[in-house]
């Protein structure tokens, strides 16, 4: 099944080519004449629905937020979403796993949607999917890489037999209720993604997805342009793009810049063993390395999870491309000189479970990292990530390994269009409306003031937020109404059992600790029988402070005196009083502010 | 008091010029002829202590981290101590306050140490000194600004009486033990910052504190380099220089840059109220911001309790000139139309408590942020607060205000050396070894690899570690031994009562919380006689989970059943059995692991 890598050269605009026919046909355009573009254009009487209605648009998330990409397209009856992502929880979600949408608004007009667009596999895109798929079994549209990506996640939540999966390629158009969708292949940090046109009763709208510029991608397969030019001259009502670097100035790299610098350290690395850390999904960075490494007459392994299931997936899949003999298993590595070896890793963000990390750490089976290590990090630290990245390269370089890791050398480049880019695609589809999304408020802003700057009317430019309705007529864009929306925590197994409550009470544990308070009392005499017995954990390290606790115990002792606890009233006012007067004691000695548990048992 | 910016024009090298005679005179140096730099040179005949010995270099704080800066220089019986600094706590060390170095080995030796010199008044520099002191009341040197704001700590701390400060001047002398200590006036983001060069049995050390070379400084005060030039002449046994920038190629910018860009936005904004946040520390950049302010005849106000702090001392030691009627108080903005004011403001870093924050989430008393506000962050996030600044930036521009935040634009620069500056230094001083300090493990080396390239031989750099002794001769430098060092915790009130058990408790609480089992058991019969009763915090919402605790509940009354409560050793047991079965029960049910906390009462 291994595409090679020259399968791909000079299939340019038809990447539908590469496979034979598409899988669904449009229903909306197998009804009216192909052959010229502007007939190509919707026909409102096309549509059943009433023509008053105005189309709305909705994010569930994606909006002030990078991640968990969610929106849903509605129109009278029929509604059908684009993505379904996760996010990271940040630091104020302690032990929280991952961050999905609130999907309450779908899940209650399950019945009107039509189908589930993804327009590629990232997990900001893909994420959340079998959670909401859980409460709703609706069709998942995407492209062969993308689908693989999804089946992996589905497998692991039991979900791969119930969901229907429908593979489609650009330039495939499928009808989903009064809408149709259009593919359409862009450049972006993973193979296979697309952007969208949707016909809709309101007229043509473009959501890019993620997507970049790339005029010479790894597969050779350029972003089509071409049709994006077309659907500007047929006329766009709405534009949706990615904000994700629309404060960066200038063009982002091609990917095959990254090559290049590869090929140069390799060579300085001649008697080196080399060590490559990037996003497991890049692809197309991984096909680099590779090649590279065969160009020098390595072998390759590849060590970390989602590594090795992504390198799989996507050499099954035919868009990874290894000859055999090439990659050996990680066991083997001692068999091979240094010079023989690259090594492939997950790790690029420093995440203290991954590969590299254990690397750093000594804490790795089978590679341990030495001065004759040339270790490349081929990613930027994603906001929030730079210390991690940090320590992981101060730990590998204090082993005496040479790290690349600095901007200044060129390996690594973004996914995202930066502002250049942004503006070409705006000049290109020429929408009558714009709308910025996928990125925080400094994004999207930077966003809208690059259609202004292109000319575009303020009036015409809306910035929405998650649970905003959007709402687009042929006359007018505007924000009208809401829905609920939001972030459910998935913490272990539950899903949005962890509420603001919990996350207060997690933070101040971690803060300041907890103490126990424990007495018994005689159920009928009221009299303290046993306790109080004081235990505290995070505090302060009671071995060393027997002296503190024991004069905060005989504090406690005091305050009981004047108690009664004759009654389940008295015994809340009890447990109010021990709460107020030990953390008021505690407080004057430590300035810390513990969370006190008073626990009261009738005997 | 007040110095205007006027009074600095024309003083280049001798600051000293500025307040009269110095404080100390040099006892070496005034025993020897002073008329040509050649015999300034240390002669070894001037010391008693035997001539064998190593000079020892040790840093408790500074190396493999930023911040607690701290290094001990000692020589046969005498000690002195250059720096004494705090860093901030990690991710890792959750309710914790500030970390200062562990002093234990210079506790030890507190009767050998003849002085603690500081170089600048930064907190990674000063912020240990009050934890310090309290152990060992040693004097302290520093020039006027730096003493200035270390008595703010000391008087915090009720140490301002006690403590013997010692103010210098660049181009003073001061004799420690065998040590003579030279101050050398340097740039860095905030005035008066020193290196210094010290005379020792084994020649001359050059320690460059922070710093930057900046031909245009807003003092007119340039760092001075013929000084550098000539202890370089004279011969330069070891030089420690900052590596904070190492990694960064170029030079730093002057602080005059930013002065031009504060111009050109001020000019812009001529309708608009203007918020600026930086460092309270960098008084230059104040300054700049206070000029411009009364160019556009504006009123300035000041937002922030470090803000307010440090513009009160530098005013009063003369180092930030505003002019009568310029300042205004907060409470008085009501009565000026926003064209009329300038904000200065903390909260550059993004810090939740600080004042720009408080603007963002509604919670500032007198400032309410709205479209009329050009807000300017004068300042890079830190490496760790990308995040929090990236909020506070969001926040504000939701608000409808205009924020100039991204590094595009030159409102902010560098207080540290970049590469060709430290490229410089090394030029100038020709140290026979050289030890870079300051720094992560990634900016040591690369600091290293400068001094490599201009062509000092491997054998004479050294990466040392904090508690690891250099060894200084005239022949050799090496790492030779080790003392006590690390990092101390102050978490509240106490000082190092946190360790690693309770860091990890707090970690665990902040993920999973706590569940509390409480029973009474009869003394004598061992009957269980009240409970179990369960009680959790940071685990999950209680109410919305009565049935997972009562399940929970019901399985520990299950595990109690086969347990003896009859003697000590039994309860021991029990409360582990309890631990273990109701631990594994919560993690099959839930994938969740909390603290269970197992009381048993006697009665």
């Amino acid at each position: 099944m291994a595409i090679t890598k020259s399968d791909y050269i000079g299939v340019k605009r038809q990447s539908s080519a590469r496979t034979g026919k598409p899988v669904m046909i449009d229903e909306l355009g197998s009804a009216r004449p192909k052959t010229t573009a502007k007939k190509n254009k919707v026909q409102k009487s096309d549509y059943k629905s009433p023509k008053k209605d105005a189309l709305k648009l909705i994010s569930l998330g994606g909006l002030n937020e990078i991640g968990k990409n969610m929106t849903l397209y509605e129109y009278a009856n029929d509604i059908f979403i684009v993505d379904c992502g996760m996010t990271f929880p940040t630091e104020e979600m302690p032990g929280v796993d991952i961050v999905i949408p609130d999907f309450t608004y779908a899940i209650q007009n399950k019945d009107r949607i039509k189908g589930i667009v993804i327009t590629h596999g990232h997990e900001d895109h893909i994420g959340g999917l079998p959670y909401f798929l859980k409460n709703a079994n609706i069709p998942v549209y995407g492209t062969k890489l993308t689908l693989g990506l999804i089946k992996i996640k589905l497998k692991e939540h039991g979900l791969l037999n119930s969901v229907k999966l429908k593979e489609v390629k650009p330039g495939d158009k499928v009808k989903l209720g009064c809408f149709g969708v259009e593919f359409i292949h862009v450049n972006h940090s993973i193979p296979d993604a697309v952007a969208i046109a949707v016909k809709t009763p309101v007229g043509t709208l473009v959501q890019t997805g993620d997507f970049k510029i790339d005029a010479t991608p790894i597969d050779g397969d350029v972003i089509d342009l071409s049709r994006f030019a077309e659907l500007g001259q047929e006329g766009v009502t709405a534009l949706l793009m990615d904000s994700t670097n629309a404060t960066r100035p200038g063009f982002t790299m091609s990917e095959s810049k990254v090559g290049a610098t590869f090929s140069q350290f390799f060579k300085q690395a001649a008697k080196k063993r080399i060590v490559v850390a990037t996003f497991s999904s890049n692809i197309h960075r991984v096909q680099q390395i590779v090649d590279e490494a065969i160009k020098c007459k390595r072998k390759v392994c590849v060590s970390g999870r989602s590594m090795e299931n992504v390198v799989n997936i996507a050499m099954e899949l035919g868009y990874l491309s290894i000859p055999s003999g090439v990659l050996i298993p990680l066991d083997m590595i001692r068999e091979y000189k240094d010079e023989q070896l690259v090594i492939i890793t997950t790790g690029s963000q420093g995440e203290p479970m991954s590969a590299l990390h254990r690397m750093a750490f000594n804490d790795h089976r089978q590679i341990s990292v030495g001065s004759n290590d040339l270790i490349i990090i081929s990613a930027t630290p994603i906001p929030g990530n730079e210390k991690m990245v940090n320590t992981v390269v101060n730990e590998l370089m204090k082993k005496g390994a040479q790290v690349i890791y600095e901007r200044m050398y060129d390996v690594h480049v973004s996914g995202h269009a930066c502002q250049e880019e942004l503006k070409l695609m705006l000049s290109l589809t020429k929408p009558k409306y714009f709308i910025p999304v996928h990125g925080e408020q400094m994004h999207l802003r930077k966003n809208a003031e690059l259609a202004s700057e292109l000319g575009l009317h303020k009036d015409r430019i809306v910035i929405g937020d998650i649970g905003k309705i959007i709402e687009i007529s042929e006359k007018k864009v505007r924000l009208n109404g809401d829905v609920p929306a939001g972030f459910v925590m998935v913490d272990g197994l539950g899903v949005g059992e962890v509420g603001n409550i919990v996350l207060r009470e997690r933070k101040r544990l971690s803060e300041d600790g907890v103490i126990v308070v424990a007495i018994s009392v005689d159920r009928y005499s009221g009299y303290v029988v046993a306790g109080p017995e004081l235990t505290s954990r995070g505090f302060i390290y009671e071995k060393e402070n027997d002296r503190l606790l024991e004069d905060a115990r005989n504090h406690v002792s005091h305050t009981l005196e004047s108690l009664s606890f004759q009654t389940n009233k008295d015994l809340a006012n009890a447990k109010n009083k021990i709460r107020d007067s030990l953390s008021r004691y505690i407080y004057q000695v430590t300035h810390k502010e513990p969370i006190v548990l008073p626990i009261i048992l009738e005997v």
